[in-house]
């Protein structure tokens, strides 16, 4: 397997270089080709390397039989791969699960019967029957009830609500401290980094084995804190972590880092798929939001890993429901054309909501990096635990968790709903199937209910803002999809008793006639839901796809899609970034957006370092330049690489050699080949140069020089520039006029040069 | 609009060209910028050209308040276009089905009452209301029947069948006339042209009104002619005629070769979308299988315009069930692990048949291409559908149209069904819900349907081979889905009975009581449906997509998706390409496809022209080189451009020229430009060159060369080679070596080399 680091980048080369010479040099070799941290990958060397690789098994294929085996295996590694990041994202999405339903439950009591039930679960295997007490079931006892034998008045509410902020204190302090003792890269939601190293950037250890285990940990931990925080996010990159776990197994993916991201996308395909149980959501989320290079292949194989990983989770069964979704939800009424005036309000809301929240976080995001506030990440996470807590108890809305809450929005009132939201003023004169219940006026519990909620809305709105981004796990769609769904609900109670009070009215005459169902406030919040998600993150197709997966109906595919592309054009028109991107943004990462459209009428020249009055290109020549000469510009320059030219007069470009390869080759050299030392002539050629008898032995160093460089002319205009660093991912571009080479264009400058186009700080880009 | 077409190549060239030139020369240019039939675009100049567009109208958006809303328009006019395209793809849809409904039954025979009524509505109508007699009301009457009164008896049979033909042989005739006479494009599916179109090709009059037209109407005769061929790939040409026709009405679109196949892929989506009623399906369908260049924008207006087209034919409603699909299913009992292996064999089953199906339809088509068949295209279908007709009367299943067929093998057997398949025996001492049916011995009527399906199948095998590719609209995805939902079904059925009468066989045990409904006929059908659509197209996901959106229930995905891939795989095994890119090579096309893997070890300089031998590079020097030596290297070469060297013996390359635009400035100078003759120097620089007094006055063509042509190192290997012409788009490169020109590598070029590496003929590719 050695012996397949080297010979990839130079084609011309090992064609004409002596045997001898090849052996020297090749062997020692084992740093060449790899990345260092926080650095950006060459997509187009990533992908020879893969041909070369191919190229070899193929040609050993017909040697033995042995060979054929190793062949078709590592035919079939890719499947098996997404088989195995299918079953493990499964399972521990299934775990989360099961163990945030126990903890979340654990901060009002415990089942006496068996300790290690959720109430749901403890009340289920509980003889009480009667569909009305089944959550009052005497196995599940709070902890006040348990402490005290009472269950009822003020002290039991004080214990109990003393009890629950302590829990929830406990946990979170406990998630805070194991990601800063153990793993400071399990924080966050994880997407944008995710993104970033999707497009081809290295950040070690941020899918690591120990990310994996401390963020699954964690998660769980803040997820039953209470804070105002979802599983999703996280679970991609709990994903992610598995994904990498599984192609560190297979030298196909773990010595490529363009393969290894193409097992990645499809494992964030599989996080979104458990997170939702919507595995073409999760497909088409991998392939909108967070993917960068996405060839077909890795469709097929995202389907697949998202489907396994699917059916993982439903034979785990966390929900008890065998559904696999997460809000399942069946609406029986259709939607008329005049509703489709809520829903795009809902759009408007939902974008402005968005924007406002992308603006509010990022803000706080900024003042947490550059103020002192930064350095107590574990104060901050207490005090914002204790303020969640402390507020949510009082409100039932707020109490249970953030999905149960979503859940009962999403429900339509059924003749067995117990929820509150379903306090209708029943008319039992009309006797009618199960299904179809007309529309009735609101009872008392409604009313009490909307306040409710609309109080959790303001808290939702307020302490999301100041959640997201600590230094836990914490994903924003839940946080996002229950503002959305708060709002929505108030909207479609709101239209449905103006529809039944009103029903006279011109707009409502003719489809609402009176006791007859015709508005369903469910499927306002799923849309408010979808519309709130849509201006935080921008996604689209993905979004509607996601929802249309819970509801499994074609039905109401049009509610949706009017309110995710309002909500997304209405938060464009505030800015074009999606709360990922603008973390992308803030933390500096080198990311060029495919969405991003670059419309300046620049030229490469303009971009091109060196500018006039910068010191020139550092560059060495075909076979003049001396050893020691080389290690000085090694040692006073931080480039990633060198062109090498004819000579420095005629400046007529023949390759490109990486800094590491030089350095590694030299160090060899010096090492292991007699004669090398300081004033011997490095040279790039394939034949020897001519040099005075007196000189020392030469270096010979075609082997690591890249003989296929990318240029592209000074006039080239800088959107094709953009273009090709997209399309193509490279790292760097050479610039040449009329064959002379003029200069370099990084990646990092063409990030820059966006910045500064788009009038913001070009230093905010770090990495190159 | 006329000065936009100009000067976007030569960004550099305009900020430095004098005025006057530039406006001499830029008005009379009508034709810059365009192409010529069959001949390949340049997707990185279409892009600089919209991105120059962009720029125009932002910067006058400032200027008056007309411009602002122009500008707005402009950003509009996508989504508006989208609108359009669903709309009238829909209605057309709609129009088809129904149209397709009566000509079917007109065949047969006739209703009294509402002439213009299929059977079917024809009996809705009627008083009849049993169930039983459902078909067979009084308004409804054969042509037997209407002629002479009788409905029975041999002579009234062999009159219907007499009729049965002669309608059958009218249609197609008259379909087949259309198509030659109005428009020779109509005919085939048209999913590799327009395969080929989006990938950059152009064929102008494919996607043109009258293709549009006759299409529509002769796909109507095709499919009611009764021969083997379905209209779902014609309908994916049809919705990308409208979506030509209403681009051609936005400048946006209709002067930007680029942009226009965005809206065609979208128009592709939007013809899956109604063909199946599956807009995710087409979507993904398109993304998948047709698209060439598919951004993310794309992609959300994809989905738009297939919802939008999805919900016009839901309005029309065609098929009176208010449901958007073709087939619509439902069913009731879950799958068993054991089931997996009669899916998986048949996916073997349909990647043979798919593998065997594209060999042998090529060998025809190979053979009508170049032998006298093909010169008698009228006769052909009138033979083969004399054939169809005569053979398909007697048999019941192939006599009523192939979707009837195919929705009545889906089905499950629930207590209303009246099918012959579902003449099971019943016990009528179980009494159970509808929905759950408990297993049952077969009766003699599914014995008598089997033996009928078996028969069905090898005519549809056989015939299906001669049928695709005539001169007439033919689809092939319902006459694939044809022959895998008959294998399917009796699959499913010889299952089911073994596991009645063997229940207390161990693989059956642990899931098949007796008395138990354990296995569904219905989705074996569709298992195997999806299988052999899979081995003919090689789809995978939009594949399972389209039939996830049929069922509606994640709960068949996994069958499903068995199915697919073991069906890709197999087929993969007999030859990687599906029965579209089969029939691009056939036809020469210049396709390069996204999927194929170039994994060869060869360089630049292997490909490129010209080669060792050949007569030098044709190529003008930077100002040095006379108007009539440029003439009469236009008129004694057939290449599509120049390089500009700045001079012969330096080689070193400055820029491109495009013939068109050569022959178009010279044309346009000599006759408005004075003092242009003949021995006039034409000069490419900036400045004027350096001429004795007595030359005559020297021509400037700064303008319509460019400046930043793409370059390679000969030293290149060519997978990175065919990675950039993939990823941009390129018609051709120019090979370079430290500087030097050395040649040109043109897209047929690279699909010639990529054909002989898989030793295929390398002449087969015919157009540049």
């Amino acid at each position: 397997m050695a012996a397949e680091v080297g010979p990839t980048v130079t084609h011309g080369g090992d064609m004409n270089t002596p045997a001898n010479l090849m052996d020297l040099l090749e062997e020692p070799f084992p740093d060449v080709n790899t990345y260092e941290d926080f650095h950006t990958i060459d997509w187009l060397r990533e992908k020879s390397r893969d041909t070369d690789r191919h190229r070899k098994i193929a040609s050993k294929r017909k040697e033995s039989f042995w060979e054929l085996i190793k062949s078709l295996l590592d035919a079939w590694s890719g499947w098996l791969v997404m088989l195995l990041i299918g079953l493990l994202s499964g399972a521990l999405a299934g775990v989360i699960d099961l163990a945030v339903d126990w903890m979340t439950d654990l901060k009002e009591g415990v089942c006496l019967s068996m300790p290690w039930y959720s109430h749901e679960q403890c009340c289920w295997t509980s003889n009480e029957t009667t569909f009305e007490d089944r959550d009052k079931c005497p196995e599940w006892q709070t902890w006040a009830e348990l402490m005290t034998g009472h269950a009822e008045g003020a002290g039991a509410y004080l214990l109990n609500y003393f009890l629950y902020v302590l829990w929830a204190l406990f946990f979170s302090f406990l998630a805070v401290s194991l990601v800063r003792v153990f793993a400071p890269y399990a924080c966050g939601s994880g997407i944008p980094e995710i993104k970033t190293i999707l497009s081809g950037f290295i950040i070690r250890g941020y899918l690591g084995k120990w990310t994996l285990l401390i963020k699954t940990v964690t998660l769980v931990l803040a997820v039953s804190s209470g804070l105002s925080l979802g599983k999703e996010g996280p679970l991609v990159h709990v994903a992610c972590c598995c994904g990498n776990l599984f192609s560190s197994l297979f030298s196909k993916y773990s010595k490529n880092e363009g393969k290894r991201r193409e097992v990645l996308s499809a494992a964030a395909a599989a996080g979104v798929s458990v997170a939702f149980g919507a595995p073409i959501g999760g497909v088409l989320f991998s392939l909108e939001e967070v993917s960068y290079y996405f060839p077909l292949k890795t469709l097929w194989r995202s389907f697949f890993a998202a489907l396994v990983a699917a059916f993982t989770l439903r034979s785990i069964n966390p929900f008890g429901n065998s559904r696999l979704v997460l809000f399942y939800v069946e609406y029986h009424t259709p939607w008329y054309m005049a509703e489709l005036v809520p829903f795009i309000l809902l759009g408007v809301f939902g974008g402005i909501w968005g924007a406002l929240f992308i603006r509010a976080n990022i803000a706080w995001c900024r003042r947490r990096k550059t103020t002192r506030l930064g350095r107590y990440p574990v104060l901050e996470v207490i005090v914002v635990t204790a303020i969640t807590a402390v507020v949510a108890f009082p409100n039932p809305y707020t109490r249970r968790s953030t999905s149960q809450l979503i859940s009962e929005l999403f429900n339509d009132c059924g003749v067995l709903e117990s929820s509150r939201l379903c306090d209708y003023i029943n008319d039992f004169n009309i006797t009618r199937p199960v299904d179809d219940i007309p529309d009735r006026p609101a009872g008392l519990g409604v009313y009490t209910a909307l306040w409710q909620l609309a109080l959790a809305l303001v808290f939702k709105i307020v302490i999301t803002i100041f959640t997201f981004g600590m230094k836990i796990p914490s994903g924003l769609f839940i946080p996002s999809m229950a503002v959305g769904a708060i709002v929505g609900r108030i909207v479609g109670v709101g239209v449905e008793q103006m529809a039944y009070h009103h029903h006279d009215w011109i707009i409502f005459k003719s489809w609402c006639r009176l006791g007859a169902d015709c508005v369903t406030p469910g499927l306002y919040a799923m849309v408010g839901a979808a519309a709130c998600l849509g201006g935080v993150t921008r996604m689209t197709v993905s979004l509607v796809v996601i929802m249309f997966e819970l509801t499994g109906g074609l039905e109401y595919i049009v509610p949706l899609m009017a309110a995710a592309v309002t909500s997304k054009w209405v938060g464009d028109a505030f800015g074009r970034e999606g709360i990922y991107e603008a973390h992308i943004q803030l933390n500096g990462y080198p990311f060029l957006d495919v969405k991003d459209e670059f419309t300046h009428r620049t030229l490469a020249t303009d971009v091109m370092h060196p500018r006039r009055g910068e010191a020139p290109l550092a560059l060495l020549t075909m076979d003049s330049t001396m050893v020691e000469d080389v290690e000085e510009l090694i040692k006073e320059t931080d480039y990633n690489g060198f062109p090498v030219v004819v000579s420095r007069e005629s400046e007529r470009l023949i390759g490109f050699v990486q800094r590491k390869d030089l350095t590694l080759a030299i160090k060899n050299a010096r090492q292991k080949q007699e004669g090398v030392v300081s004033s011997s002539v490095v040279y790039f050629t394939e034949d020897l140069p001519q040099l005075p008898p007196s000189c020392p032995q030469p270096l010979n160093l075609r082997r690591i020089l890249n003989l296929s460089p990318f240029t592209v002319t000074d006039h080239t205009p800088m959107e094709t520039v953009v273009d090709i660093f997209r399309k193509l991912g490279l790292r760097q571009c050479l610039v040449t006029r009329s064959g002379r080479l003029l200069g370099i264009i990084t990646k990092k400058d063409v990030l820059r040069h966006m910045a500064q186009m788009m009038n913001q700080d070009p230093d905010s880009i770090m990495f190159n």
